[in-house]
């Protein structure tokens, strides 16, 4: 049995996995916030998943963390995961400390990755498009991480597609990410709603011009960032997760029109058949949970 | 001993490398026009390298081609090789037939970057970058080709980045080919020069303000095309190869100060250290051929 756990902005999911890559046991927990908070949140979704399956965390083949920010899965070492209210720890070593065994750690995008892999029973290559306040992809080689040589490999939110496009947070002009993410939406769509993606595709049904302006460019931009990682790694498939992809097949028939249009216009696009590539993750899957237990198996 | 030839444009190289991975003998050949000339290029190529090492073709254990166009590197069919005036050609069944051994083809560039790698003493991941007509990138994995799912991995020079640029042969705008590549530059920069991009260094080193603009605009597509590279594949080197690498350190300067300058901006892109991970093959290399020679390898 392996045990996953995906800490979250504001819930962690933690899976039990078993021997045939089932999924024996889920549960859900919410968050603490701050360095402390998060180890406590860990230990306790261990003690959880240890209580229905019976186990003691020395009983798992492996425990695994998905966590968001910059993670040196090496180290066990966390850095920037801002949601959680923390700017360094020692996440690796204090969670040994505490229970006594080695935990794995990885950042949440590359366990959700792999986790989408898993689930939904792919083969050869994939992309894992994750589309939450940023934009970033995990990609899976038949069923392992690429990490590329810095642990970087996937981070295209930062590729800039348009030199007159704003500055992103990176302090680049124009990047995926200012168009195609949570964030990205969220500047050019002022709302008090406190999901401005839902409040901005109900505009635009409505016909407001504004907000179909802005949500094709979300469009374009999530099927610019399908066409760089079939045009570079030539993925067999692209899988959307994250937070955006609870827009289901409105988001996914948007981005399938704009490839779709792209391959009118290019007799080449046309032969990559970008519009069969791409899928979206299963609505509730606790794909970095599933990953996190997965991620260190091969 | 393994056979390698490259047919290129005008000439075709060829080499002998032996068990140890040493350039042994290493031939070149005009390259004639159309399908029947090519094969028959390709019989003299083994032929000459035969006399030299006094092997029969059979005595090789493995004779492997680069050419230009589409490859299906399975089947030895190849399509499209304009400047070699073959538009389909069974290049593997009719040398099969010729030699009566089995040869494998491959793209050219694909061949280079398996050529680079070796003749470079590389490891990890690497991306052979090709400016020549077109701009193509070659993937190698721990000294192998990545093809990706359907042999399209590395054709970032069809990924669009402005908006606002020109039309490409794809279809598409603004493609990193557009202006990061021979025909880009041939296309801005009008000269009777048989190499533009000669005529253009030249121009803008005597401070011709249009040529220093298209000169500065192909080295911000030869950066942009390492970012690329860089965030989605998370590549330790990137080796830039093909005609306009014959342009050397003033081509690599002006790469370099396009990425510093980059770098001052963004301190996530200065974190990626990309001057450092690129470099130039070095000149007058067999690489194509050399790789031919490898490609089948592993």
């Amino acid at each position: 049995m392996r045990l996953g756990i995906d800490i979250g902005g504001t819930k962690t999911d933690a899976v039990a996995i078993d021997d045939a890559g089932g999924l024996s046991q889920r549960i859900r927990l919410a968050t603490g916030f701050g360095s402390i908070a998060v180890v406590e949140t860990a230990v306790a979704a261990v003690a959880r998943i240890g209580e229905l399956t019976g186990l003691p965390a020395s009983g798992f083949q492996s425990i695994g963390i998905g966590i968001p920010g910059m993670v040196d899965s090496a180290s066990g070492h966390v850095a920037h995961a801002v949601n959680l209210g923390l700017e360094r720890l020692e996440l690796g070593g204090e969670l040994a400390g505490r229970l006594g065994v080695g935990v794995r750690i990885e950042n949440d995008v590359k366990a959700a990755a792999v986790g989408a892999y898993h689930l939904m029973g792919l083969d050869g290559t994939m992309a894992y498009l994750n589309l939450g306040t940023g934009l970033a992809a995990g990609i899976v080689v038949d069923g392992r991480l690429w990490r590329g040589a810095d642990g970087i490999a996937g981070e295209i939110g930062h590729i800039p597609v348009d030199p007159n496009g704003v500055i992103c947070a990176c302090g680049q002009r124009g990047c995926l990410e200012t168009v195609a993410s949570g964030s990205g939406v969220a500047r050019q769509w002022r709302t008090d709603d406190p999901l401005p993606v839902r409040s901005l595709f109900a505009a635009a049904a409505d016909g407001d011009p504004e907000a179909r302006a802005i949500k094709a460019r979300l469009a374009a931009g999530i099927a610019s960032a399908v066409r760089v990682l079939v045009l570079t790694v030539d993925v067999d498939s692209v899988v959307i997760g994250g937070g955006l992809s609870h827009l289901g097949d409105r988001l996914l028939c948007d981005v399938h029109e704009v490839l779709d249009e792209w391959a009118q216009a290019s007799p080449f696009l046309a032969s990559l058949s970008l519009p069969e590539r791409v899928r979206l993750i299963p609505e509730g899957s606790p794909a970095a949970a599933i990953g996190a237990a997965l991620v260190g198996e091969s």
